[in-house]
């Protein structure tokens, strides 16, 4: 069965009362999207930074969960008492909270018998059911259950276990973009910009972002669509419009 | 009457495709964090990151507004096509989307009659009933309709009009953090800091923050509190805890 322009999104859950405190700005965002989009062809069409609350965990797991193809939580899955993200799982999709048996050899075998303590222990247990995502970093596995993937708030170890997500992914048709970097203000261009997104609306994406470099103002427009074509007859016009109006390009 | 622990929260709605997609690293999350707690004893309970979709806007606008003490939005309200923050603010509770006079006369005075198009126009449109947030960088306000507060993406015309809420603001109890930064690991200290955080739940939230330093592995234990005295009780117990486990401090 050939598909075209086949959509798959995702949803990112932030878990962490140091990030919505401001204490830590979250690095995970950014990384996750772009790697979805530009490895797996998902989009991520909504993130949400939540405390370490076990009800808003649960209430947010379930809702995100329905409404996207894949939810992937970040943080609270170490061994202190704040690292609650296991269990608050467990009780959304109302399954055991347990041992998984494979965690449990990895992180003992990791620690060795004598230094495999309780803390480090709770980082076996898991919602059953679940599948390890493999973490070269630091042992302690992530885990997939159902359509939630469940990862470490450290970015470092974050980052060296994405790889190991893909596994477990259905792909989607890879959303390319485009960006022309004008020397203009947005609303020299703004009118006819609308016309062409109108135009194109059903195929690409235009968004328009102001920018100061080297205390110049400029506009960054974006291109964004599953299909290169559409991508390069907005160029076209995008370049026209650039062309009408003598606006000095930066980069395209 | 006197208040005693007043507490007073926040969410924050980040509108736009350039930040899920991860294209823009954002960088507003931390800074209204940070200020809202420093200057106005307000916590962020809650993030969420959507993209520029009418009614994506208008739902999570009317959620967050009912469930938080107040709103803040990001993003959105510049002069092109993809700027649908105010008119869809302007949808979700009822009111028209129109001109507001001062906005209006503001902006007409900083562009001049002959510069002021249809682009830079638009920005002087929001809810009927509206009260501005001036905007010291570049003239376009913010505004206020009922109890959400609606500011621009880019983060230095955000900070430069972040002072401008403070009078539409009531102000909560200051919530105090110490961080006890420590050579260990997280499950060394687990056990005992679970037993604190049991002990002092009502009063204080202390989180475990794993950090990679010059090579060397510690854990920041961050504690908070509207109480400075419960904050000084745990910051005993803490050292005690350290001192008995004979574990390097990096930084108190």
């Amino acid at each position: 069965m050939k598909k075209k322009n086949k959509k798959v999104n995702a949803a990112i859950l932030i878990i962490g009362n140091e990030i919505l405190s401001g204490r830590t700005k979250d690095k995970n965002i950014a990384f996750i999207s772009n790697w979805l989009n530009s490895k797996c062809g998902i989009s991520v069409n909504e993130v949400r930074i939540i405390p370490d609350v076990e009800k808003t965990i649960v209430d947010n797991v379930l809702i995100l969960s329905k409404k996207f193809n894949y939810l992937f939580t970040t943080g609270g899955i170490g061994p202190t008492h704040d690292d609650i993200t296991a269990k608050s799982i467990s009780k959304a999709f109302k399954v055991k909270y347990e041992f998984h048996k494979e965690a449990y050899e990895i992180l003992e075998n990791y620690y060795g018998t004598k230094k495999f303590n309780d803390g480090r222990k709770k980082m076996a247990k898991m919602p059953r059911g679940s599948k390890l995502i493999y973490n070269p970093a630091s042992a302690a596995p992530g885990f997939i259950t159902k359509n939630v993937i469940t990862l470490p708030g450290v970015p470092s170890i974050l980052n060296s276990m994405i790889e190991n997500c893909k596994k477990y992914l259905i792909k989607g048709s890879k959303v390319h973009s485009q960006t022309l970097s004008l020397y203009t203000v947005e609303s020299n261009i703004s009118k006819k910009l609308g016309l062409i997104q109108n135009k194109y609306k059903k195929f690409v994406e235009i968004g328009s972002y102001p920018f100061f470099r080297l205390g110049k103002i400029g506009v960054s427009v974006v291109s964004r669509s599953t299909s290169l074509e559409k991508l390069k007859q907005v160029n076209k016009e995008l370049l026209n419009l650039v062309k009408t109006k003598k606006i000095q390009i930066l980069k395209i």
